[in-house]
């Protein structure tokens, strides 16, 4: 099967701004691997019609799934699915399901035109549920635009997943020590040659003076393949004066 | 003056991978406000030679600035040096200062090729200071290459956001409300077309079922409009039974 990929499009001032810190797309990354669809690239942009276009278009032919987050809701700022229509040249107009959802939501009274603006889509556009504050996302072709707001946006993801290709699944495997990853680099680069299948990490951590050192981290397709390559990377580690940690011995550090 | 721009480039698989929550770019997105330039986009890419140099080459003619982290240290993953220096077409070699800097800080018989590696550099790179572990980052033209790991890049990026031009400066106030986006939605719109100038930007916080509405942040060059704007949203506000928050008065969500 040819390799599934993914590229996520995140749309929103408040990220470039820097008042909000993006957590999307860790989460949807991590949901990615677990479906076996390699995720190729992320783009932030702006709140402008004609960037959205020309991102999506730009992207869309290029890999499986594209995921947007961020744009929309209510308000004038609210600008993404106007963009995705203009991008599939399609008309954009109020979704009768979608308003039918919002309006017993919302009841007659209080399904205010700007509520009623959640329910303008691209003709044609699939509903992707919401179970947190009801207005849906959607799917147009290969495309998947979502809500901003993390805990929307997850749910909303975890509702489309069941409806992705599942690829390839992707194996991963970590060992990690209390030595300078400059110590252990060049034999580290033997190893990655012996298996250029392999995609092997090396990342380095400080916690503090004390409790320093390299995470390495081999992914693959092929089960045996790491585990063979995790056994010479601890070799390694032993061979430098190491002790090689699992995941369980080693706490990573959650922030740097 | 005109606009000045910038764009981030994100290098590293175990962003991609889940691994790792960027954190980096919220700093410099912050950092880039306080010095009136716009950061009009990120991207974040693999450790992919190609992808890195066409990634560089088709923004930084787009940009004033351009900032890339990760990929610069020791180990067999780091390509992003060797990639700046094919990008601009320049020659791949030990930088001489570099060379002396690390020299000097890991002593002649610690020096190991792994470690020299961190002195290749395109040729005529200027250097820029990493205080916390030494190996210097550089900049070649208006590309400024920056380690990934969060504690080495915000000290890089102190030392070189001396040398940066300073653009207009972009002024900011926010209120606070606990009214849901969708209510204020339409009078919000009002107010932006009355200020075509600023950008009012809408942001739905829910903390908890009894702790949740819209932060309203208007951005712009002119502080007095923004104040203006700023009124009027508070009366818009108070025009449906809610009470507009400072900034003081309001703790905005941390995690969502």
């Amino acid at each position: 099967m040819p390799q599934l990929t993914a590229s996520i499009i995140i749309i929103g001032n408040e990220i470039l701004s820097g008042r909000t810190q993006d957590v999307n797309i860790q989460f949807i990354a991590q949901r990615l691997v677990n479906l076996g669809i390699r995720l190729e690239s992320v783009t932030i942009i702006p709140d402008v019609h004609e960037i959205i276009i020309g991102t999506i278009n730009n992207l869309r032919k290029k890999h499986t799934y594209i995921f947007t987050t961020g744009g929309i809701g209510p308000t004038h700022d609210d600008i993404t699915s106007k963009a995705v229509a203009a991008a599939f040249n399609l008309p954009f107009e109020p979704h009768s399901e979608a308003y039918k959802i919002l309006l017993n939501f919302y009841g007659k009274k209080a399904f205010t035109p700007a509520r009623q603006k959640m329910t303008f889509m691209p003709r044609g556009a699939i509903l992707i549920d919401n179970t947190v504050t009801s207005a849906p996302a959607f799917q147009v072709e290969n495309v998947y635009v979502l809500a901003g707001f993390p805990k929307i946006m997850r749910e909303m993801f975890k509702n489309l997943e069941i409806t992705l290709k599942i690829g390839d699944p992707i194996f991963s495997n970590s060992t990690h020590c209390h030595i300078a990853e400059s110590i252990i680099a060049q034999g580290l680069e033997v190893i990655q040659q012996q298996h250029p299948c392999l995609d092997i990490g090396s990342y380095p951590f400080y916690e503090s003076d004390t409790n320093n050192g390299t995470s390495l981290v081999v992914k693959g397709t092929k089960k045996s393949s790491i585990d063979t390559a995790i056994i010479k990377i601890e070799q390694l580690i032993i061979d430098y004066g190491g002790t090689p940690l699992t995941d369980n011995e080693f706490q990573r550090p959650q922030k740097t």
